[in-house]
């Protein structure tokens, strides 16, 4: 992580405000100094969390000046009063801020089914708005975190026309490895200037290669939420194609180290794995094994036991339900090839395939050797870790 | 388990031929009397074992005679080489027996990608054939044990015309709880008299509420096989389609009690949750999400936390992909209301529906209230034991 977490013309500060529980930050408040382009993705999951609903409505409008979020309580399955909750949230930080209500989005992250805990929530506000400051991003990152164990910030820079950009991004959660902790919310902030169809555009094409890419446990939440703002204050304008690759090269590049980062600090993760497919006679199928694959119970505990299981790995691409060639796979770990036409390599490749997975992170290809459809998933192992803290969780 | 496990016109055995390890039971040989009527079902897994593809072509013919099966190689990802062995197994068993050897069907179960020991199973099969007895079966449930902790073999009567019929079922292997230990085998032996086309129809009904609405991890293995052999010798014959009806039904009944026996006895598995899904505009919506819930590993670490935590449910309701409204769902356990209209019923609800998840079996019933679309699976908890004997297995 990067020492120094800022973004130009954005403020931020994070506060205690005993949503949960005393003494640890669990509110945060972004605000950029003037109205900022917005683009927002969102949970696929059918039951949306109040906050996701209004944000969704919200970044429609393209514009945005401020995030509020809280961390203990998710605000979902709150019916009515928890939408009041947080249009009411939103509206006393625009009022404290003397902004337009409309400007500013609301997350929370936290327990499914309990009621949010206003008189706190509206206490805490005027302190944050007080507490804002220029490097103030990080604290949000603290504040914002579950069950994650480490903040996760990333700061990048891109050049367009010979001048700098920052893009910086704040992310937590990880999969729904704890789905009532309610997932991922990440934020991208940047002091570029550019249209909101095009952020929506590039923030999907981002995501595509990364969070939609990266996987615990095959569980979605109730709240995942990725906003990205832009506030031009450096004035850089993203006005060309060309200005537009250089944005979406910094964009994918952060996106993806903001998703493995995510991945990494998930509980009970010790090794993360690049899962590529290829051979596939389509992308899509390709993408079903890569799935199959990185979701199967049975080869996520081989990757924590660091056993190179590759019937496991081939009875998982045999039900994914796609066309393939059962005599004609290749599974590689990193640049070891373990398997080749579905028959293993020996004794040595074995052994040298068992140091692979000793690492923390490694590649795990597979080869159909049919088409030219791959697809790639970022995935972890499945460890006792794991069931201990999802099992004990709410206990 | 019934103390007396026979069927009568079968003979059976089981021996000790040290394809793993010495000392214990691993091969097992069934033989009728007579030529029996047949049906399987088989492992829809794209990478099938040899002996899967053999038996596939052989029961075509609707008639067999005789099934060895070995525990300790699963005979998959072995290539040419592997399908010669499965029908030299096949042949020494019918020269041995002196019968045809198109009525021999073999199964093979266990680590995948290694050559069949054809030295000591060569060696067995003498010893088989001079062992088999009418009181053997127990013996073959025995042999093809693999991670199975106890031989599972359930024997039912039926009553046609007067005279008593008896359909005898035994079944090793849970869903792919150890993948490359190849999976669930079941065989099932009556002395009824039905033609190889009703017996196939009969035996998919009943595959349909039991082994395929059973699941331990979403998993299915490259050695997955069922087989029905209905010798005749009771001299009752299923001809009418009343006599249908009695038969599906004793039929229908055995393989749920064994489909429930395998998952029981899947290590790492504390408890035996039967998840009813109704109230969706499908069946096959329903069965969606029942598949959903039922294999997410948030879900399942919660059964094991015995952790009453409907927020994972309905997060895995939400994303299952189908139709529902996101403010109608009801969620019971056994008879304990936890959730109405997707919110919660309150403490002394929630403490009555954790005393529910305390024992060993209970109901989960999940209402969507749209429609009258219903499924049913019989799933079970995901325990930090899954983790440890699947991370461990093969070292």
């Amino acid at each position: 992580m990067s020492m120094e977490i800022k973004c130009p013309g954005f403020r931020a500060a994070g506060v205690a405000a005993a949503i949960k529980q005393a003494n640890r930050l669990d509110m945060g408040l972004i605000v950029s100094d003037v109205p900022a382009a917005v683009a927002g993705i969102f949970t696929k999951n059918k039951i949306k969390a109040a906050p996701v609903l209004m944000d969704m409505q919200r970044v429609q409008s393209g514009s945005a000046q401020a995030i509020v979020v809280n961390a203990g309580n998710a605000n979902c399955c709150t019916g009515a009063q928890g939408m009041g909750d947080a249009m009411e949230m939103a509206a006393l930080v625009a009022d404290s801020l003397g902004i337009s209500r409309e400007l500013v989005l609301v997350s929370s992250t936290g327990v499914i089914g309990k009621s949010m805990p206003m008189d706190r929530i509206s206490a805490a506000i005027p302190r944050l708005v007080a507490g804002l400051s220029y490097q103030g991003i990080m604290a949000v990152a603290k504040a914002f975190m579950t069950t994650d164990t480490v903040p996760k910030a990333i700061s990048s820079q891109g050049i367009i026309d010979g001048k700098v950009f920052t893009l910086t991004g704040i992310i937590k959660g990880a999969g729904m490895i704890r789905p009532d902790m309610a997932t991922m919310l990440c934020y991208i902030l940047t002091d570029a200037k550019a249209p909101p169809g095009f952020l929506k555009n590039a923030l999907i094409a981002a995501a595509n290669i990364s969070f939609n890419r990266a996987s615990v446990d095959g569980d979605t939440s109730t709240n995942d939420t990725v906003l990205l703002l832009a506030n031009g204050v450096s004035g850089i304008q993203i006005e060309s194609s060309e200005h537009e690759a250089v944005f979406q090269e910094v964009l994918n590049a952060l996106c993806l180290k903001l998703a493995k980062a995510m991945i990494r600090d998930g509980e009970g993760v010790n090794k993360l794995v690049d899962l590529m497919v290829k051979g596939a006679l389509t992308d899509a199928d390709a993408y079903r094994v890569a799935e199959t694959v990185g979701h199967s119970p049975l080869v996520k505990t081989a990757l924590f036991g660091e056993d190179a299981n590759w019937g496991r790995i081939v009875a998982a691409v045999g039900r994914a339900g796609v066309e393939i060639e059962p005599e004609k796979i290749d599974i590689y770990f990193d640049q070891v090839q373990l398997l080749q036409n579905t028959r293993w390599c020996g004794a040595q490749a074995e052994a040298e395939a068992t140091e692979v997975m000793r690492q923390s992170e490694y590649a795990l290809r597979i080869d159909l050797n049919m088409g030219s459809g791959s697809a790639q998933l970022i995935t972890c192992d499945f460890s006792m870790d794991y069931v201990r803290i999802n099992a004990d969780y709410r206990t």
